[in-house]
């Protein structure tokens, strides 16, 4: 066990986005960018501002936002052949970025430099040297992504040997061994690895992709052998199939091997982040997925959960809170007891474990999960799925009826939905009709006019958010859908969530639950006010 | 590299059927055990026939089914403590399923004997000798599972090995050393296994779980270590994170070592089969799973794709077609023009890098990508928009009019969407009108059916998958969507894609692209066989 530190270097933002179906969009980007500051990774390589606009727009943004404990990276390629590397545009797109820490990749394979660069292999040296000279000569932290390493090594090892030892002369702060195509094996891993470290010393890194599914051995077998910075994604995500899963490396080298990768008081955020990761690449994240999988601590057998229930190391490897994951016995009734306790109590403070409600709303929850429903970031349906099992609940309206109409006349360009809607407040009769971007914002606009006219507290209220999830997806055009919404008043932000075969109906119940949320909140505030 | 054979023991039916969400039928083991048979594993452990009585009925089934290639394999526990190994009913159920095969799991941890078992620890040697010499004297093949076995080494190194020693003077065939809670670090594998082979000798095997992501490559790691039989599930499905994936495992002994694991003709079937045993478990197999994924070889960036072009070493481990998967070329912003040249030649090979069109194509694409869509996986709207921008395309039909209209009545269980629709082809006029789940499912149906009656062959067109993803979320429900839609003949599958502020209006657009795409394919093919 070691307590030395190893650097966590985060290329989710520029690595992961060459992943199939994944696309950031410049908010996406900028949120994903604080979560990974939030936990503490070391680096947060962000794109590749000389191939991409959007990367670049983002630099300038980033420039607004204040990280506590990550740096910054952009990333390029060394220059091109036979021109300066001052004339160079991604040399120049890399300084306009104004990061303190610039990546530069460069080829150490000779195959890559003859057959498909086409330059020779002197040339290739003198672009890793001067792209690394001149941006040291910008001040800038430099990270020289070795691209092929081990590729290179084992078809012509002193050839590769020669442009890391030329890029660590040149002043590359850290050199990073890259497995590029993710095909070498963790024994081949560990040997060149060693032999790197021995020869050369410094910082040395390691970059692997999961090609042979051994891109997280591979690193952590590296580490084991004197590399002291990692390269991969928070969730795995990356070109083929993905790069090194950092959420998957952190707890290991934290809790395993004693090594600080992230702040220890951090570590307990590990899962929340990775899910929050997940939802704004918006792609499901693996239930079996290492330590944060909703599944990695669920226990089926019934034999199992009788050992874990005598003695959680019988089959578990590490106890789930420690990476803020938990325990689920599938086949139980006590799983998250004490998490729906903990939101009763909220609302509720008198009501005890013992109490038949909290029974009754495990049943609930347990009911609607089984539908589709997950009530992670769903706190406002939670409360008021607690509120009407209590009985604690008087409808704000009475909806008499609702329809949606979506028209395509004769001229393609011109669908319309509308949407008419007729509730009862007191006894109050109130019809109204709306136009919109499709049949949800148009019930939405409809259910609000009628609305606002007995509570105008709503005009306060515009969703921020809006999600929808396919949860079946083999079923098609048939399947379920799940829909998050989130809302504002403009001081505090809450979300509620629909499910239903037709998504019109899924963001109806959200968007029901989402107004009735607020108007709860200031009846509590008036009362709190007053008594 | 080797020569020699490693036993693939396949777990999917017992091990994997722990797994969460995973249920199989009795047809559904039927038709996984053939598959694993026909793929050429060693072994295919099929159920514990003392648990669960379908199990059993398994066995009998399999009675009458001819295995060409593989053993098959009934597992249990060693008897239960203080009793007559004759007396103990589980392992009466594993002589009675009559497998040639039996698998013996016992405790090798002291902790577990004691805290969990709560017997001696003489005991628990006692019963695994009786349980194997029982089962030797019945003329069975043995494999004993030694539970834990690398935990127990950890705490109580005498004790783990004094366990296994037993079972293999007992007369046990193979000693499997089992990572049952999955937490074992690559380099102690390596030590703790080498350690057992060289002090044991004999036939020894590893069982790895994947709860640190090193399920894989601990199983490498032990062959090298001089292991021989490696126990997994063929997709990696399992309790908590999973088992050993053996679709990983073998094709990086078979291509990466030298080993045979299967038959070397067999190889190019793993993809297929990988897929096939999905599709039995209901789970959708990951994109980015190694070797088998849909984006196992797929490449996004620009400059992967040049290179790949010129030599694909350059960003691929392996040529895909040596285990029937297959090269993709992603079209997405960040890739330059040469793949979209690459998708124009499949459809006009005459067109060269120069030609106008390539220019008009990439612009189009560009725009369509600037107003949120992504081409990436949607082969079928990519071929349409070269076919359109090209000019060799005429519409299958013209849209006169549609209608959606979506109905929540007085009693809020009854949600109904209806679409009504209006079309002409070869001035025919056809009007039809359908219920569905939801306004695009209504659409959906309404639309085939009005087409059927011109073009019988969309009879055999359905849609396998239908994803929705809300572009700018922060737009709330008047967000642009995008919509993807895979379709299938049965035969070939495609995707194709739609965008607009309206779900009804972006699942409109891929809903016409996708039978549009179908009905120029069979085209094409009636002037291939004709010209």
């Amino acid at each position: 066990m070691s307590n030395s530190r190893i650097e966590i270097f985060d290329s989710t933002l520029r690595d992961g986005a060459q992943g199939e179906d994944i696309s950031f969009s410049l908010e996406d980007k900028i949120k994903v960018a604080i979560a990974l500051d939030e936990i503490g990774v070391s680096y947060i390589e962000a794109g590749n501002p000389g191939s991409n606009p959007k990367d670049m727009e983002f630099f300038k943004r980033m420039k607004n936002v204040n990280l506590k404990n990550s740096k910054l990276a952009a990333f390029g390629a060394t220059r091109k052949a036979n021109i300066r590397v001052e004339d160079d545009n991604n040399i120049r797109s890399l300084l306009e970025a104004e990061t303190d820490v610039v990546v530069i990749f460069g080829k150490t394979w000779d195959f890559q430099v003859k057959d498909i660069l086409k330059t020779s292999l002197e040339e290739n040296i003198r672009m890793i040297v001067d792209s690394i000279k001149y941006l040291k000569s910008k001040n800038k932290e430099v990270i020289f992504d070795a691209e092929h390493f081990f590729d290179g090594y084992k078809e012509n090892k002193k050839y590769s040997l020669e442009t890391i030892t030329s890029a660590k002369e040149a002043g590359a702060d850290v050199i990073v061994l890259c497995d590029t195509n993710g095909g070498t094996l963790s024994s081949e891993i560990k040997n060149i690895s060693k032999s790197v470290v021995d020869s050369l010393g410094g910082r040395i890194g390691i970059h692997c992709h999961n090609d042979i599914g051994m891109a997280v051995s591979n690193s952590i077998i590296a580490v084991e052998e004197g590399i002291c910075h990692i390269q991969g994604t928070f969730i795995g995500i990356g070109e083929r199939c993905g790069n090194a899963n950092l959420s998957v490396i952190i707890p290991t080298l934290q809790l395993k091997m004693g090594y600080e990768a992230i702040p220890k008081e951090k570590l307990a955020d590990l899962t929340k982040t990775a899910r929050f990761v997940s939802e704004i690449s918006n792609i499901n994240l693996l239930d079996n997925m290492p330590y944060i999988g909703a599944s990695a601590f669920a226990h089926k057998g019934g034999m199992h959960i009788d050992a874990v229930g005598k003695a959680s190391k019988s089959y578990e490897h590490i106890k789930p809170e420690l990476i803020g994951n938990n325990r689920r016995f599938l086949v139980s009734e006590v799983s998250g007891k004490s998490t729906i306790l903990k939101e009763i109590q909220k609302i509720f403070p008198g009501i005890t474990r013992d109490s038949k409600e909290v029974e009754k709303i495990t049943n609930r929850l347990k009911d609607l999960e089984y539908e589709g429903y997950k009530f992670e970031g769903a706190e406002g349906t939670v409360e008021l799925l607690i509120r009407k099992t209590i009985g604690k609940y008087k409808p704000f309206f009475k909806l008499n009826h609702f329809k949606t109409i979506g028209e395509q006349p004769w001229n393609n360009k011109n669908f319309t939905s509308t949407a008419l809607i007729n509730i009862t407040v007191d006894g109050k009769n109130k019809m109204t009709a709306s136009e919109g971007d499709g049949p949800v914002n148009a019930l939405d606009k409809a259910l609000r006019e009628a609305l606002e006219s007995f509570y105008p507290q709503l005009k306060e209220v515009r969703l921020v958010d809006y999600k929808v999830r396919v949860l079946d997806s083999e079923s098609a055009t048939g399947a379920k859908v799940r829909v998050l919404i989130e809302s504002t008043d403009g001081v505090e932000n809450w979300s509620t969530v629909g499910v239903s075969r037709d998504v019109v109906e899924a963001s109806w119940i959200a968007l029901v639950d989402s107004l009735e949320y607020k108007l709860i909140k200031d009846i509590e505030k008036t009362v709190r006010m007053y008594f």
